[in-house]
């Protein structure tokens, strides 16, 4: 097993990239989409609530490090409650995009298991949840050729989260970043789901899938429709900062890990910053480290961050951190318990993922055999 | 059976666009690579004829139409010379290729099928050659992914080949068009060929091919290489124009099919424009139509152009004609004897194409594994 402290911790591109639902100035132009986006989102949310066995969920992870706090809480809990509901839920393990802006798939095989390790002790249950990865399956992959001739380089180009990706990984633009939208168009597609729980930042994505649902159907599939057009799941999940108020990243080690230890939790937390002020106050904007830590300490306990706020008082900093990391290892506990034990059995958990890659192939397989029909790809 | 003229007839992108290697006024600025790939494709040429068994060659073509005298003497022959000689061959039909510019795939079943039916009647020997499609080999489209995360979107914008493309077309650039070049790695370097026949203006693709084969191996590969970069055999033969001088085109109807009736062949030659002099010259500058029928001709004989046209002479257009018509479908009568006997069974040319992309798949999933272990995305 890997050090978890080398390994990077980012949000799928699949997932919740960015909780965060109010528009920002950069979105004011898209804000009629947005508003679009999210009345649809409502509409699907509750919908969902009414007759869940009628959905079927896409989502899932870049195996690019170990999931964390940030993960459970804004996304991970919510498809547990999605799937115990009766939705029918699909994850995928998006290892191709781990390539997307990094030139190496170092470690990439401890990541993967550590998901699947991490999904099932969170209460995935893979009887009711297809977990897959992206490489196993190329009739999956094979849908990227299709459907790149359904946009135009000017609508690739205009993604407004490919760019803001590539600017903030420091790296060159690289051909799949360019068109991971159309492999997340595959990804939903292949399995012909109908809602995809996302952060705003991915929405563009959702409509470019609904772009290339609607083309294909239109283009090859007249007479009878070979795509539904799925719907965004705007999360309205609260954003869980890092311990230092930042947000979660794996070079400010503010992160803390589903997976790691109740001691090394302690230890991350005995030297997460604080401020001067002896008295707890939750209060966000002014007092961003302290109220990340009663935010933690809020969301493991189920309690109020004022509440906690106002039962430490003048009891200060040293009892705050006393008092989240029982908070974060009594909630984890289960957890890392449930984790431990799946984790004596490796090969079981290989067997889970090597269940969801063959069940992920005949779908697939199914799928391509409907567009190659459609497109008079039968010879 | 459709009617051929209704179809469209272009050269595959991996085939003889254009088939003049001088430098064009365009081509000044890639001179320096442009003679060097001219001097390795010298090399290679050399090396082959000693000892072709150490070569495999990827070819093929786009199925947008029925094959004409121009792509039998631009590449067809050779493709049989060198698959008798025992290079081992590849064809391609490029399917997915045909949705890089059109939004289309009408009588693609029928483009297939007859193009099988061509590539035996002149000689492809299906026990020697491997003949499939892109739409039935998965395997070989997942290295898309991989291959799309190897090159910058300025490398992929870079290509003059694509940009002349897409101008030509009169259609907005695709995803699929811009990444063709991407795709045509894929083809090559799944089934591990090392030598390509193409055009000058291919060039730009292979040396693509060529810098993602290197850098999979620097960066995934480096203790034991899965790619080796392969060599383009820059085309000699001459440029066959249509029957009216001018490139031969489905617009211009100034293509001879290999597979049409000696009467239809009869009638196209007939109605081709030629000039006033009655006199018959060679001067293909000058007098690019009867020029083009005398080269045409001189084709199908073996025969010099100019002695024809001694022989001629003062007989003028009509006996130029009536000559052309003679050389082209004596020419023609055996291989299209063969067509129609092979098209009376067309469930056996389905079962070679089934053969090719069994065996096609075979060759894809051995490689797309050995990519996926050098990526470590073994779970």
């Amino acid at each position: 097993m890997l050090n978890e402290d080398e390994l990077t911790n980012e949000p799928a591109n699949t997932s919740h990239d960015d909780q965060h639902v109010e528009l920002t100035a950069a979105g004011n132009e898209m804000s009629a989409s947005f508003l679009a986006a999210k009345k649809r989102s409502d509409e699907t949310k509750e919908a969902l609530e009414k007759d869940p066995s009628k959905f079927r969920m896409l989502t899932g992870d870049r195996p690019t490090g170990r999931l964390h706090l940030g993960h459970y809480f804004g996304s991970i809990k919510e498809r547990v409650r999605l799937q115990n509901k009766g939705v029918q839920t699909n994850i995928i393990i998006a290892d191709y995009q781990v390539i997307t802006d990094r030139d190496t798939t170092e470690h990439i095989q401890d990541n993967v298991l550590n998901l699947v390790l991490d999904y099932l002790a969170a209460g995935i249950d893979p009887n009711k949840t297809m977990i897959y990865t992206h490489s196993a399956v190329p009739a999956e992959n094979q849908l990227m050729l299709p459907f790149l001739s359904l946009v135009t380089e000017a609508e690739l180009l205009r993604n407004p989260t490919v760019k803001s990706e590539m600017e903030a990984s420091g790296h060159d633009l690289t051909g799949l970043l360019l068109t991971y939208p159309v492999h997340q168009a595959c990804d939903i597609l292949f399995c012909k789901a109908n809602v995809v729980p996302i952060g705003k930042d991915n929405l563009p994505h959702v409509e470019l899938t609904r772009t290339i649902a609607r083309r294909f159907n239109k283009r090859y599939a007249k007479k009878k429709a070979v795509f539904r057009e799925p719907m965004a799941l705007l999360s309205d999940a609260p954003e869980i900062p890092g311990l230092d108020g930042r947000k979660m990243s794996k070079s400010y080690g503010n992160s803390i890990m589903l997976g790691a230890t109740a001691e090394e939790t302690a230890k991350l937390i005995k030297k997460s910053p604080t401020d001067s002020e002896r008295r707890i106050t939750f209060d966000p904007v002014n007092r961003p480290q302290v109220s990340a830590l009663l935010t933690t300490a809020a969301l493991c306990t189920g309690r109020s961050a004022q509440e906690i706020a106002e039962e430490i008082g003048d009891a200060g900093a040293g009892a705050l951190k006393a008092y989240v990391t029982k908070s974060v290892n009594e909630f984890l506990a289960p957890h890392r318990e449930r984790r431990a034990e799946l984790a004596k059995d490796m090969d079981s958990i290989r067997d889970i993922l090597h269940d969801g890659n063959k069940r992920a192939n005949e779908i697939a397989e199914e799928t391509l055999d409907q567009v190659r029909s459609a497109m008079g790809m039968v010879y």
